[in-house]
Formats: C-alpha cells, sequence, structure tokens
C-alpha cells in the first residue's frame, strides 16, 4: 500500500517520531521545517509498504549524525542530505530506488522524507531501528550481515567524506571523528542495501506508528485525558513516574551529548527517578533501582501537551511524565544486546520489557 | 629523459632524501626497505623529466600522513599506498599515468617508488615541495591552484577514506582527524593533477639531487672529508654548529611530532643552538638568535657519517652538525610566506636563507 506524506501530516508524524526517539533523534520542530520546506518545493513523498519494494531494488537510508544539543544550533539543510544520498549512490555506481530512515527521530524521520521529496523517489514505511540509538553500528542492518560502509559524511559548507572500513565499529569511529571536526553536526547516508536486505533490517510501519502516536497525544489532550497512559498502553509499556525535573547535568562529549536528569516525583511521595542518557535515554533508575534499561524505550513528555522532551530539551522545573516500553523483539536476542544491550554502555543492569516485546 | 631507479640506486636516494626532509618524511631505513621489496618483487621504476610528461596525462602524488614517531613503529606497507592510489583513481575514473611524491623525505620518496613498482608506471623526478612540511595545505600545488581532493586515506587494516573539502585547510583538518583514528599513521593520495599542472606543481629533479646528496656524503666520507661543509657548499647553504644533543623534549601531539632539540657546540665555546619541531624542523635559534626559519632548509646530519637524523631519531648525546639551506624561492613568495612561514607556525623569527633561493 501507498499513501502520501503531505504537509498537514508532518505535523503528527514529527510529533510522535519525537516521542519513539527516546530523547535522540533530532528536534522535531526544526526536522519538520526541513520537511515541509522540501514538500512544499517538491510535493508530497509516497510512502510505500516494504512488501511492495522490489527485492533488487537499490535503498539508501539517511540521517543527521552528532550531538543533538549541536543539532538545534548547527541547522542542517536539506541539500547537504541530498549531497550524502548522491554521493554514495554515485561512488556505488547505483541508482537512488528508494530513501529510508536510519533511525526514528524527531529530525531522522523528517530528513529522509526532505530528501525523498527534493529526488522524487519513494521513502519506504519503517526504519533501521524502531526507536534511535547514538552509534552507528547499532542497527539491524548489521544483525543482518549488511555493511555500514561504503557510507557518506557531508556538512552545511559543502566538505563531503567517503568511508570504506573493515568494520561498523570502525565506520562508528572514523564518522565520529569526521563530524566532530565539521562542528559536531553532519548528515550520513550509509547501510545501502538491496530491497531483500530491507525487508529484514526495518522495523516495518514505524513511521505510520510515529503519526499515530501524534495523533493519539492530540486526541487525548483534547479529551482532557491522561497522555502518559494513553501512550503506554498503545506501545504495550508502563508509566515510570510523573514529577518534576529537579536538576539535568550535561554536555556535549565526545560528539555526544551526554548527561543524567532527575525528577522527583508529583505528590509527595519523595520519589526519585533518575535519567541517563547519551543523546538517547538509555537507563531510569527509580529510587536507586534500575526500572528501564536499554534497548527499553525510555520516553519523556510534558506531563500536560504529551509534546516529547528530547535530551537536549530537558530544563529544570519541567513537568513530565517518564515511560518504558518494549523495544523490536530483535534488539533483546543476544546479537542485538551485545550491540546495544547495557553492557556496551557501561551500565550494571538489565532490561525490563523484553517480556512484552514483539 | 628517463632512468631507471634500481635497488641499487636506493640507498643513496634514501640517504639524500632523508637529509632534504628537513627532520621530517619518515624513516629512510624502513622507506627503503619497502623500496626495495617492491623493486625486487616487481622490476626497476622509470624515473622520468616533467619535459617527458604530457599535458594532459594524469598524475597522482602519494605520501604518508601522521606523526613519525608511529610511523617507525607502525609500518606502512606499499599495498596500503597503492590501495590509496587506486581509490582515488577509481573515484576520479581517471587512469593512473604518473605517480610523484607529495614531498621529499626518507619514507615519503621511497613509497612512491613503491607504488610506481608495483603498478607498473613511472615515477616523476620531482616532488611537491622540494623538502617535507608537517601539514598537507603546504604544497606549491596550493600555489597554482590545484586542490587537494578528492584525496584519499588508507591504513594498514583495510579502512579507507575519500575527502572532498572546500579548501586544502579542510583537507588537511578531515585527514589529520581520520589519520589519527588510524593510529596516528596512513596513506594519503591527493592534489591529482594534470601534466600541465605537474610542470609548474614540482620542484623539478629532486630526486635526482637527493641521489647526489646521498653520494656526495659517501665520497666526502670516504675521503674523510668535512661532510657538513660539502653538503652546505652542494645547497648554497651555511654550517650552523657542530656539537653534542645536550638535551631532547619531544611529545606526539595532535597528530605530530612535536618537540625542541639543545644542541651544545663543540670546543668549549658554550654556543647553544635550539632547534623546534613539528615533524620538520622549523626554527633554529643560536643562543636565543633566530638563524633559520621555516621555509629555510633546517638539517641534522651525524657529524660523522653524514646520516640524515630525523625528529624521531634525535636522541640525547649524538654528535651532530647542523645546516640551513635556501628552499625553493617559490616559497619566500607572500603566497608561500604565507603558508608555511614562521608566522603561521607562531614563531616570532624572519627565514634568513632567502637571498641564496632559486
Amino acid at each position: 500500500m501507498t499513501v502520501q506524506i503531505t504537509r498537514e501530516q508532518l505535523k503528527p508524524l514529527a510529533a510522535g517520531a519525537a516521542i519513539l526517539g527516546c530523547g535522540g533523534g533530532g528536534d522535531p520542530y526544526i526536522g519538520r521545517l526541513v520537511a515541509e520546506a522540501a514538500i512544499d518545493a517538491h510535493g508530497p513523498v509516497a510512502l510505500v509498504d516494504l512488501d511492495d519494494v522490489p527485492d533488487d531494488a537499490s535503498v539508501f537510508p539517511v540521517a543527521g549524525m552528532g550531538a543533538p544539543t549541536v543539532g538545534i544550533e548547527k541547522l542542517a539543510a536539506t541539500g547537504q542530505a541530498v549531497s550524502a544520498v548522491q554521493l554514495l549512490a554515485k561512488h556505488l555506481g547505483r541508482p537512488i530506488d528508494y530513501i529510508t530512515c536510519g533511525e526514528v527521530g524527531g529530525g531522522n524521520s523528517m530528513v529522509p522524507i526532505a530528501v525523498a521529496a527534493e529526488l522524487g523517489v519513494p521513502l519506504i514505511n519503517g526504519d533501521g531501528m524502531g526507536r534511535a540509538f547514538p552509534e552507528l553500528q547499532m542497527g539491524l542492518a548489521p544483525m543482518i550481515g549488511v555493511s555500514a560502509t561504503p557510507m557518506s559524511v557531508t556538512d552545511e559548507k559543502g566538505n563531503r567524506a567517503i568511508l570504506e572500513t573493515i568494520s561498523s565499529r570502525w565506520a562508528e569511529w572514523l564518522a565520529r571523528d569526521v563530524t566532530i571536526e565539521m562542528g559536531t553536526s553532519s548528515t550520513i547516508s550509509l547501510y545501502p542495501m538491496t530491497g531483500e536486505q530491507a525487508k529484514r533490517a526495518h522495523v516495518r510501519g514505524s513511521l505510520s506508528l510515529c503519526t499515530l502516536l501524534g495523533e493519539l497525544v492530540d486526541s487525548t489532550r483534547a479529551a482532557h485525558g491522561d497522555i502518559g497512559a494513553a501512550l503506554a498502553e498503545e506501545l504495550r509499556g508502563v508509566r515510570l513516574l510523573g514529577g518534576k525535573v529537579a536538576d539535568v547535568e550535561r554536555r556535549t562529549q565526545t560528539g555526544f551529548a551526554r548527561g543524567n536528569a532527575r525528577i522527583v516525583a508529583d505528590g509527595g511521595s519523595c520519589e526519585e527517578l533518575v535519567i541517563s542518557f547519551q543523546n538517547e535515554y538509555l537507563l531510569a533508575e527509580l529510587d536507586g533501582r534500575a526500572v528501564a534499561a536499554t534497548p527499553d524505550l525510555i520516553m519523556l513528555i510534558e506531563s500536560d501537551t504529551g509534546t516529547a522532551i528530547t535530551g537536549e530539551s530537558l530544563r529544570y522545573g519541567q513537568r513530565v511524565t517518564a515511560l518504558a516500553a518494549p523495544a523490536d523483539a530483535r534488539w533483546y536476542s543476544p546479537e542485538g544486546l551485545e550491540l546495544v544491550g547495557p553492557e556496551y554502555f557501561g551500565y550494571d543492569a538489565e532490561p525490563t520489557m523484553a517480556g512484552a516485546a514483539r
């Protein structure tokens, strides 16, 4: 089934993507402006199901890379993203049949829409993670043996790089250095794949899910309902805590936004939730006990509006609701946990949502 | 005129190149082993004069990049250098008609010989500087408007990068980051140019000059003559000091070997020469007064043997002779001084050898 992404659909899509981005994936407002401008100039984007993608099609993921704390100040233009895809396609000598999202996120679900609009090619309804993760070897593609490279890295000034590496970890290391030198924010196209590979390396329908989440927030807010509870139910997750942000420690370091936030519960229970992040929220501890850990989805929304709070937009005094939900089941496999489990990030904790994953 | 570089000619060529490398450009012993192995496997290399290179020929410079302190431990193989040139040629869609030296140096005059041998293409008798300099925007090519990029960067593990940048300074920044991540030593191919450009972007005959210097050292030593005086005369330079290395301060930092060496004069005069280096020797101060400064050639040899002393081989107690000589006259132009003059490196000094340059 192919539907069209029009300008009007971008708002709920970006809002939902920012929730599913788990604190990372870029700013939904800036991302939406970029996608709106591209659709205004080039028309709506065809959103296609993976079942309709031929096995021999040539698929190019595209995403922003770097620290979101920088991404909200050094804005990415569509031009550098289009350039990233075109450079990689030319290097490979392949046509650009489909654009897809490397990850879900307020920015990283929008930039591929803008690229698809400008190039006039369809966008796949899905993404390579079902959420956002901070490092580029973290995707379903490497789990099925798709190489991260050849990949391209571009900046807004016109600098471009192609990397060919012996592993996806080397791709992460070299692309991170290049990204930091470019100003800690870049656009990348990586994991070029066939349609057949795309069918195995995607979380299917995630862009539709983002739209559904965005619309659910709007309708629940209009009905004066409990937005956190509605989202938790839809995502088969739990509401961890509602409270006030009491402290945020944040630094832009080694190319990431790193830190943690302390949230004190409403209602005088004195419960405290501490959320640790490296771009994305990776660990939630309630009074010192881990209640969710990567690859679990850990999400923060404004309690009143349901607006996603990304790591870089966390502020003292915000009234927030913290949610946890299961990631795609493949992230809880031994191979998945090796890539993105708590141990990789140095946390002594276990994910808690695997049982509800599918 | 085309001559052949045979195995036997590598020894004086490498010895002379290490002298003209001004402390940088890589180790002549390791460089020679690499070139010997390639000539043993593939036969001698044709060394051609620039006058014999067609204007529309496709010329590829190749060089090592990084800190020589690392280069003597993490050895570059011919394979990664060949890979650098082939990757760039493929990216440009151009044939590899000629190989040339990005700079003169114990390693950087040898690696291109090995590449030319393995690829079976001729080598140009010349180089892009007439000496070695530490950063890749420092060459005659950018002065005539040849772009540093597209360029390639490769390592011994099999990682490869292509960079396309908006300036040669950006090429330096990005390639330096990639090189540091690769282990602070890489091989690069850059400033791809036509034969017509090569004629304007080269110091002509510099490989022949290296051989001549190496032979001069041998013959002067055999005759128990003054090697330093002989070299100074040949290079239209001066003997700054003969003495003993009293102190070496050296650190591998931001991808370079940086530091300075203190040399105390023989004969009880108590004169002290301090030489500062960033890979290459860039400033020589005699009792606090600058007696030579970049782009002047500042060279150190073992007083007895005439063997070049590179920055990474400087040791306490070595008996050395320090020499200064004029660089190619183009380095003393306003454009040349902007690229490589003392001010760029933060030295409050003037070059002293410009008068003898040609």
